[in-house]
């Protein structure tokens, strides 16, 4: 399998680093083949900015129509375009940051903004039916990809009734509104929490657990996220009555019977 | 009242220019002072580096400790600085930006990583209780909030069941997870939906719209989220069974009956 993992931490001697390199070891002990983009070694760029598109800074910018006519004449940052076809290249996605603020760095949030572009990640036509391709459908259909986390709170705050709010709600812009949007298939997250306090024998256990997790990475089951092309929506994209019938919330888009817990080291 | 308006949109010509210019010119015709940080015009910095913190490169770097640290000596670099005394000034807070993959773009995303550092925004501990003062109290209690934003998609898709997600279950990390948890009191959002394709009509619907919520700044309900340190929640900070008994989802930190709908143009 080809493995792309983006890491967005500013400390190499970090948790997060440490766990980024023993999880890169592992994939090429799996036999696996692994690139990664550092964001921070990198000096990424996150701000979404007019040259990207070579825009006419004369002309009022639109960031979608811009970024789409860049992409399709192939005029797109050549640092943008190199982050794309790491990701054409890879079989699954690893998208690894310590969760500031519930949430990703800025720099991490940067690398989408600038990377998934319109015709690339969205927009995308189906020349068949005319229909928008986005959930669960898109050029990125077929990979898989993975969040792998830390958080400084204790994990109960992020479980079902923590006051931090459940995990997997907190992540939903990223794997559901972005990742599956895009066509991706989505395993559960992997959370390492309480990691401002991390022991030798609770960094040697998460270790561990991230280990079983990438020993799955091809086979293991990814989050049942409702496709927009399914059946399941109406014409206005709202979920039909007869699904989740009188629900709401995030979870309704997942036909599981209850959401997906917050893994735990 | 004083009101501090974050700003973050790359083009000076867009929909969401205009709204915040009518937004601020309503805020003076209603006696209001106002402070503006338009971040892609200010060129602001998204990046949490070491070196905001004056951190010496050679240790290794806990972002929290560090920040703090800066905090308390006065080290912070003067970016982040002139920002917190914004904020210190304000009576109030508008954040204002186009929703890119379901959250803020990276500039004001970076935004909070940078200026809401340890010691001002978390972290901030009462010295009678010796608890941490959060969600709902610490430093920035007695100020209030809103955000104002665009987005592409229609209002249903961002309701109870569009396929988007809910529309302030998307902005949890940012309205619970950031304003709340830092003190603030936030008011429901102030959405323009269908972004994209603003019709004249539209527009000036929404100026309007945006006026009436600007006009109840000072008055309007926030949204009820429930407090830390208010009894709602065990040692653990998990809700307690006897409040929303029963039920999971972001919607059970606040004892709203329902949770509350986007609002439209």
């Amino acid at each position: 399998m080809k493995v792309f993992w983006i890491f967005a931490h500013p400390e190499s001697r970090s948790v997060n680093a440490s766990l980024r390199d023993a999880g890169v070891r592992t994939l090429h002990e799996l036999g696996h083949e692994c690139q990664v983009s550092d964001l921070y070694a990198m000096g990424w760029t996150p701000v979404v900015r007019a040259n990207d598109y070579r825009h006419d800074p004369s002309e009022r910018l639109y960031v979608a129509a811009a970024s789409k006519q860049a992409y399709v004449t192939g005029a797109l940052s050549e640092d943008i375009q190199a982050e794309q076809e790491k990701l054409e290249w890879a079989d699954a996605l690893i998208v690894q940051f310590p969760l500031w603020w519930y949430g990703m760095p800025a720099i991490l949030k940067g690398w989408f903004d600038r990377v998934f572009v319109k015709g690339f990640a969205y927009g995308v036509i189906d020349s068949e039916t005319g229909k928008t391709r986005r959930y669960g459908e898109g050029k990125l259909t077929g990979k898989r990809a993975m969040v792998v986390l830390t958080a400084g709170a204790p994990a109960p705050t992020l479980g079902p009734r923590g006051i931090n709010g459940e995990l997997n709600a907190l992540l939903f812009p990223l794997q559901h509104g972005t990742l599956w949007y895009a066509g991706m298939s989505v395993l559960p997250p992997f959370l390492v929490p309480g990691a401002d306090r991390v022991s030798e024998e609770k960094y040697a256990s998460a270790v561990n657990a991230l280990r079983e997790r990438l020993v799955a990475l091809p086979d293991a089951a990814p989050i049942a996220f409702r496709y927009q092309n399914g059946g399941d929506y109406d014409d206005d994209l709202v979920l039909r009555e007869d699904h989740a019938r009188g629900r709401t919330g995030l979870a309704v888009h997942s036909p599981d019977p209850a959401p997906v817990q917050p893994s735990e080291t």
